[in-house]
């Protein structure tokens, strides 16, 4: 069984592996496990995409979703994560996608169940499916991420993303710079540089921005002052600066007028809605990958697995 | 790609074209589109009935149904509708089924998006698919809609049904008439005139009750006094009165005791219940509409759909 | 159709039936309805385990199940219970799976629906397919429940199992006894007398542990005070001392360092994890006796229903 917790923990050779089967998902191919499977989502805070894109994502493997609504579930009760992930092993489910509002908690999980936990986001942690889509959508877009500059803007300290990416990105070969209002850059992250904003986004081929996470900052002092969109964010003149090819990503939802205006959230070079297209074909791959290497004591293995070529 | 949005839009052909394929899936029939299918039903508001209803018809046709919480999703972190449904769009989702409590919402969304939506109620607007169940409901009662008077009665102003009824009945050949509390009339609506609630009851072939929507209400002054179901409602002494053939309707739920006497919600002349069972066929009518006719640029098109008879 | 609302209405021969159907089940055993059929769980009260252990039966079973979110229906504009039932009813599910606050909720359903109603616990009342888990559970361990000694120790006045298992425990032969805070006995109860702590746990063949219902104690000032895992829990002095093959068990969710410490949540003796794998099997059983035996009129009767084995 292949969990998938955190980028670092991910060999390049690996990070390559599921980017391959996450090619191969979006030219048509599928790939289906041997026996009847049981996935249930987790989510512990709110999400449509990365929710729903894991819905669709495991419909298209064809496993069985089991709806588990953290409202109303007997976390309420005073359930520890851990007895919640053992039952639901329990009766039956095969693969567990978590997210939760606390830093690694997976850590609570880890050599105990005997089923594969995909993490869909812990805390201001990790998002490794999401990074795994931002791969893909610079990969799709410029081959290889060898040499390209890539910089990453706005709420670093906050941001799965940003901590997730940056590492990934460095190791793939790619030159990372951040920008952003100084309260809000991570001055303890290893790969990358600070870079003012104009000239970060004016020599890189990939700007990611990032969410201002409103929902995070709550009664937070150190939130920025004045005119976000015009001191840190896409304007139109700062995207009529950029090199020819390059690119504009986010991982949604945009607060249009903020991060970005308006007008450039479906511009040519953005590739916002191309990221969640990608996000379904990255969480297949993850899928596949939790179910296909699993190991011989589990009753869920998938045996027949294959690829076949869609019709 | 069809899209139903208001029951305006409906030329007479095809709101016969939808209840005739509602009356072959009542009579069993089957259809199925001719690949994977994903369908998200996004609910702003509270339903049993009609989200229940959307997924019933929605697996019967073999489609795989996305689950969205509103209550949960990004549009609690400000997202707007457009950038949800084009999420939505972009993992694979290939139609929207929606309510929401703004009066046409769907404006956002019109032209700018290459799946169908099917608006599941809008505000105070528009509720095209319960039109379609009367509709089916009142065809299935007397064959044709021709001649008939048809009695709306209660909450006129606040009424989705209302309005989207009154039209289209009057397009098929009924007669509309309206009856309540005058604060409740709506004097704007073109269809139909103003009748008292003893003679409209007596005389009407149809009468079609309406919920008293409490949730609308709150601290609204101008709710009528006293005792709704004497002055406005159907009780028992007011069903003696109608005619021979007539039948009684409500779009449930029904508060019981305020539009009806609890006792004549299941009686002879009652097709609440039946209305419910139409809607499911009047659904599954919507939505292989949406997907027959889909047009060349979707991915999500229905190739070998077709007919085939239930085993 | 076979409804399946409490114990006391199961004879001997008829639980023995459902134990044996669950065997199989565990044992690999399929059974499919005929045809498509659907069915909704209404759960008013936060639960994981039981609603997703249903889910997982019911989709084992080839079911499809329809989401209801009692939090958003309905229910919130004041539609009775029945009326819910009678809607779901309507539009084409075959069976509901209700847990409700209420005690005997479904009596204001009975005789009056016609697909069948499976209680997944009502108030303080009836848990049926919590009793029959942990029947099977005992069965698997000792062959038969005949003159075993069952210790029943916590919060009796408030629990739906000690209700439901009290009784068909003592009609299949077995000897019940309870135990706990005195404040919390139930001495209406006409099966099982009461017994000191340590006395019970060390003569016990199995010792069923009740949940702290925190939540139903709130501004409960019959609450017992003081240390409940020293008075009244599964300390690791208290697991010492059981007969040699004895059994803890636990409906869950545990409160850690509550009914039991926490290490002894996995030890040897117990059967909690067991308990929820069984769970599935005995729901898979009753789903299938609520559908093999719906009635002529039932359009949702299973027709071609068989076993056959697992491949």
């Amino acid at each position: 069984m292949n969990s998938l917790l955190t980028m670092n923990e991910l060999q390049v050779r690996e990070i390559n592996e599921i980017l391959k089967d996450a090619h191969s998902f979006a030219e048509g191919r599928q790939w289906a496990p041997g026996k009847k499977l049981f996935v249930a989502n987790l989510f512990f805070e709110p999400s449509t995409r990365t929710k729903s894109s894991f819905e669709v994502a495991e419909r298209r493997l064809g496993l069985d979703v089991i709806h588990f609504d953290a409202e109303t579930s007997s976390v309420q009760k005073g359930e520890t994560l851990y007895d919640t992930a053992k039952t639901l092993q329990s009766i039956g489910v095969g693969a567990l996608v978590i997210r939760h509002e606390q830093d690694r908690y997976f850590d609570e999980l880890k050599g105990k169940l005997n089923i594969p936990v995909i993490n869909a986001g812990d805390g201001c942690g990790n998002h490794p499916t999401q990074s795994l889509l931002d791969l893909l959508t610079i990969q799709q877009e410029f081959g290889s991420l060898r040499r390209l500059k890539i910089a990453i803007i706005g709420d670093i300290r906050h941001s799965r993303v940003a901590r997730s990416n940056a590492d990934a990105l460095s190791r793939l070969g790619a030159e990372v710079v951040f920008s952003g209002p100084k309260e809000w850059m991570d001055f303890s992250l290893e790969s990358g540089s600070y870079e003012n904003i104009d000239s970060a986004i004016k020599t890189a081929d990939v700007v990611m921005l990032l969410r201002i996470q409103h929902e995070r900052h709550s009664g937070d002092s150190s939130a920025p002052d004045g005119d976000y969109l015009s001191s840190f964010g896409m304007t139109k003149e700062r995207e009529r600066s950029m090199k020819p090819k390059a690119i504009i990503m986010h991982p949604a939802p945009v607060n249009r007028g903020m991060e970005i205006d308006s007008e450039l959230v479906e511009c040519d070079r953005s590739r916002i809605f191309k990221q969640m297209e990608n996000g379904v074909f990255v969480r297949m791959a993850v899928l596949k990958r939790a179910f296909e290497k699993a190991e011989g004591g589990n009753i869920y293995e998938a045996h027949n697995q294959k690829w076949f070529v869609a019709n």
